[in-house]
C-alpha cells in the first residue's frame, strides 16, 4: 500500500535548496519530556526503551508535537544509540540520567569482536518508521536518524556520557588502529541502519555527530568526518516511493570545520548556536557543493518571555538573510531549528511562540 | 626588599612576541591532583580552600611541578572563583565534585546588591603571590589569574557547574539589563583583583573565560568579550618591579571568534585543541594588533605512551610552524600549553615526556 502524497513539502524543498514561501521549522527532540502528553505516554511504557521499542507508543509520541504546533517535519522517536545496543552492548536509561551501556567496549578483543548487527534486532525501529509514516498521512515528511560513527564510539567506550572523554580519547591516541577499526564497523552499521529506515519510509535522514566537537583539530577530520563520509557514501539516494532522500549532517561544536564539511556528499548541514549564520552561508551556503543550513537558535532562548523569543528568532533569521526566492533554480536556503535538543524544562507555550514567529517573520523577510 | 632578577625569561619574551631559542611551555592546572605530592599537601590542608587560603601551602604546591619539570612559568595556586566568594557567595568544594556556592545570585535584589568586594577579603591571594614570587627566586615568571566576568557569572547564577547553563542563560535572555549589571560589577572586581596581584608581584596575568564558548554568536560578543575588554582596559601595565606585565585571555571554545578577539587590548590569546594553530596564526598571529598564541594540545594526549605524546607535540608545533627568530623585531610566537587543565588521572612521567619533547623539538624546528 503506497503512502499518502505529501501535503507540506516546505522542509524537503529547503533541503534541496529550492525556494519556499516561508522558512520551514522543526525542533531537535521535539517529541520529548517538555510535553505533558509525552510524559503520560512514557509512564504507560514504563521506560525510555519501552517507549522506543513499542511501535504504537513511538508513533503516538512522534505525532504529539505536530498536534500542538505547525511544524514542517516529524522525526522518528528513537535514540541515537540503538545501533550499539543491537551490537550487544546493553543500552539502558536510568531515571534522571543519560544512556548507559552494560557492556562497554574497552579492549582489543572486544573491539575486534564487533560486527555490523543483524538488522532484525532493529526491526522495531523500521516498524516504527512505517507506522509513523502511515499515521502522518502525508502531513509533513518524516526524518530518520542515527548517531555518527564517532559519537557512537564515544558512548561505546565510555559506557555513558562523559565530561572529559578520557577513555575514548586514550584509545584514540594510544591505539589509533583500533579506533579506526571500531569506527569502520560503526560506519557500515549506521549506513545499513539508515538504509533500512529509508526502505521503511523515511523521507530524509540525519546523522547526529553530537560529540564531534570534542575532538582536536586534525583528529576531527580523521576520526569523525571521514567516517561520516563513509556512511554518506553508502546511503540510498531514493526512498521507498521513488522520491530522493536528502541527508543532513549535524556536528555539535563543529563550526570551526565548516569548510571541511563542504566536501561531504550531503544536502544539509546542521549548526549550533555558536555559528554566525551569515558567515556559514558565505562559507558553505552558496557556490559549488553548497549545502542548505539548518539551525541554530540557543534552546535556552525558550526560557525567555515570548517577546524576547521573537526578537531572538529575528536575529537568527536576519543572520541568515533573505533565502533565495527563484522557483526555477537552487540557491541558499535555511531550515529553522534549535542548535541542540529542546530542554525538558521548556514551557510548551513558548514553543508555540517560536514556531509562529519563524513562519510569520520569515514570510515578511521574503516580502510575502 | 626587591624580588630576585629573572633567570628564565623565555615565557615573557614569547608573550611580547620576541624571539626565543625554544618554545616555552607551562600547563594549565600544573599544580594539581595528578601529582602525589600535591595530594599529600592537600590532605594536610584538609580542603581545597584550606589549601588555597594558606600562604605556605599555596606556595608549596605552586612550586611542586617546577621541581619535577623544566617548566617556563609558574601559575599562582588558587581558584577562578575567589572573587565571588569574597562578594559573599560562600564558595566550597565537595570531595569529587566541582565548586559550589552556598548563596547563588538569581533575582534582581541579589544582583543589585552585588558590589566590588573589599580586597582585604582576598588578602590571602596577594600574600600567596608575594610568597610564591619570593620562593621562585627568579627561576621563572609567576602568572596571576582570575575567571572572566562571564565565567564568574555562570557559577554565581547556576551555583555550581552546569551541563546546560539554563539558569544563567534564562537570566541573559529574559533580563539582559540585569545580566549587564552583574557583568559590569564582575569586570570591575576582576580588574581590581588582578591589579592587586600585579602589585603583589605577578609578572603576567591571565583571564580564564572557561565558559565563553557556551554562548551563542552575538551573545558571546555582548556578554563575554565586552566585559573581558572592560577588565583589560583597567589593568596596570607595569609590575611592582617596573617590568611590563603581559595579559593573556583564554576563551575555551572560542575558536570561532578569534577575529573578534584580535581587537582585545592584550598580548596573548589562549586556544583550545579544536583550533588549527596555522589558521589562528594567520588570523591573529601576525600584522597590526597581533597576539602571541598559547596552547593547545588535547590534555587527553597525556594518556598515550610517550612515543605518541611526542608525535602529537610535533603536530602542534608544526601546525604553528617556525616562530620568528629575529631578535631585533616582534613577530609570531607560540607558548606551548594544554588546551584545558591537566586531568587528575595523568601519569606524571608522561608530563615529563611532553615538556622534554616541546623543548627539544621546538629547538630543532628553529634549526637550533
Amino acid at each position: 500500500m503506497p503512502f499518502a502524497p505529501l501535503k507540506n513539502d516546505t522542509f524537503l524543498r529547503a533541503c534541496w535548496r529550492q525556494s519556499t514561501d516561508q522558512t520551514p521549522v522543526w525542533l531537535m527532540r521535539q517529541a520529548g519530556r517538555y510535553l505533558p502528553e509525552y510524559v503520560a505516554t512514557r509512564a504507560k511504557a514504563g521506560s525510555f526503551m519501552g517507549l522506543a521499542t513499542n511501535v504504537d507508543y513511538a508513533t503516538e509520541v512522534t505525532l504529539q508535537p505536530l498536534a500542538r504546533y505547525p511544524l514542517d517535519a516529524a522525526i522518528l522517536f528513537s535514540d541515537i544509540l540503538t545501533v550499539p545496543d543491537a551490537m550487544g552492548l546493553g543500552l539502558s536509561f536510568e531515571a534522571g540520567e543519560g544512556p548507559r551501556f552494560a557492556r562497554p567496549v574497552r579492549d582489543e578483543a572486544a573491539i575486534r569482536a564487533l560486527r555490523v548487527p543483524d538488522l532484525e534486532r532493529l526491526r522495531y525501529v523500521f516498524d516504527a518508521v512505517a507506522s509513523i509514516r502511515r499515521a502522518l498521512d502525508g502531513r509533513v515528511p518524516l526524518i530518520g536518524f542515527s548517531g555518527s560513527p564517532w559519537t557512537l564510539a564515544c558512548y561505546m567506550v565510555e559506557g555513558a556520557g562523559s565530561s572529559d572523554y578520557r577513555l575514548v580519547k586514550t584509545l584514540l591516541y594510544s591505539r589509533p588502529d583500533l579506533m579506526h577499526h571500531l569506527l569502520a564497523v560503526n560506519a557500515d552499521a549506521v549506513a545499513a541502519y539508515l538504509n533500512a529506515q529509508i526502505d521503511a519510509g523515511a523521507q530524509a535522514v540525519m546523522v547526529f555527530d553530537s560529540w564531534g566537537g570534542v575532538l582536536a583539530d586534525g583528529a576531527f577530520q580523521d576520526f569523525s568526518l571521514a567516517y561520516t563520509a563513509r556512511v554518506l557514501q553508502q546511503l540510498k539516494r531514493e526512498g521507498v516511493d521513488g522520491q530522493p532522500v536528502p541527508r543532513i549532517v549535524f556536528t555539535k561544536g563543529g563550526g570551526l570545520w565548516l569548510e571541511d564539511m563542504r566536501g561531504l556528499d550531503c544536502e544539509v548541514l546542521g549548526l549550533d548556536w555558536t555559528v554566525d549564520l551569515a558567515r556559514a552561508r558565505a562559507l558553505v551556503g552558496e557556490g559549488p557543493g553548497a549545502k542548505a543550513l539548518q539551525g541554530n537558535i540557543d534552546p535556552n532562548v525558550l526560557f525567555a518571555p515570548p517577546a524576547q523569543i521573537e526578537a531572538e528568532v529575528d536575529k537568527v533569521l536576519n543572520a541568515f538573510g533573505r533565502p533565495h526566492t527563484d522557483p526555477s533554480a537552487a540557491g541558499p536556503t535555511h531550515i529553522f531549528n534549535l542548535g541542540h535538543g529542546i530542554s525538558q524544562f521548556t514551557p510548551p507555550e513558548h514553543v508555540a511562540a517560536l514556531v509562529a514567529a519563524v513562519h510569520a517573520r520569515s514570510r515578511a523577510l521574503r516580502g510575502n
